[in-house]
């Protein structure tokens, strides 16, 4: 079988993560998403938890965290260093074998590559919220308001380090709603989409 | 069979409209592109010429454009006419019969209704210029530009109209890269999208 590299970037709530894992499991190749973490903290030095943190979400403040974050002699922040380190693993990987990436730019990091196929996942509101609720075990008011802190801090991060806009279908070879589409028939087109 | 509405919206070279026509031929229902022009014509008055310029197109002088224009005692400019009888005509065509409608704010127009799958079209570069190239008889130097004039209309057009950004994956349900994914792809996976 030819190498296939998936990455999946997601709304917060629109199931992506999910899909990715099943995409993962059906095509019998390997699913990588919190697992990144522990490769990007031994590259790196920092903790896992720093990781998890900062590895693809930005500062809470925003864009300008990112200017004003502190850097060492090479002008490089914390925030660059994890990201750099977070780059390589994710290059090595898809090197290595067929696989499904979870969120980390990994569109953007692996652009130029052969196989790879770009798919972002979104959803309605309602939907969302519910999976949001039921997965944290959260109300809706709170479900809200950590879909707008999330996505924002994914889409200031991402903007940052791709000079790209997220959610933009141009970046992605398929984008598709999982609200109006279903997760089953998401995974289904996934897979048809040998390039 | 239930009804379907398929709105193909599409960047300039792409290959949209050509999809978007298999697409129909294939389900064996309707197709709109230019025939919606006709039918505005009727319902609004103008020449099918006239509008054929103002219907998906902004001014060429852009948005502002739209907010200097001239505008009758009830605060419409032609623009808005064009667009109300546009609208009109799209919502009668999709009460009607299944149909793959092209272009037109058709996905916008349409967003509240049942059985409406929502596409767009995007592309690369070269495989975009190569289709301008070779369907107008035009130099790349020309086909580059006719593609940035046409996408910057439409899009603008589209703000104005929807109050959303165009090429953002969310407001369709299905975005797909036609040069990675190969039009045949494209085709099978906008039928097998039944919702």
């Amino acid at each position: 079988m030819a190498k296939r590299i998936i990455t999946i970037s997601r709304e917060f709530g629109s199931g992506g993560r999910f899909i990715g894992e099943e995409v993962a499991k059906q095509l019998g190749i390997k699913y990588y998403d919190k697992d990144i973490i522990a490769q990007i903290a031994e590259q790196s030095g920092f903790s896992a938890e720093y990781i998890e943190e900062k590895a693809e979400l930005s500062p809470k403040k925003g864009l300008l965290a990112y200017a004003f974050a502190g850097r060492d002699i090479t002008g490089k922040s914390v925030e660059d260093m994890v990201y750099e380190a977070q780059r390589k693993v994710i290059l090595e990987i898809a090197e290595k074998e067929s696989c499904v990436i979870i969120g980390r730019n990994a569109d953007f990091i692996l652009k130029d590559k052969d196989n790879v196929l770009n798919v972002f996942i979104h959803g309605d509101m309602p939907e969302k919220v519910a999976r949001i609720c039921k997965l944290y075990n959260v109300t809706e008011e709170e479900a809200e308001k950590m879909m707008a802190d999330i996505d924002k801090r994914r889409m200031t991060n991402y903007r940052f380090y791709t000079d790209q806009k997220w959610g933009m279908a141009k970046n992605y070879t398929l984008s598709l709603n999982s609200s109006e589409l279903g997760y089953d028939l998401c995974e289904k087109i996934i897979m048809d989409c040998k390039k």
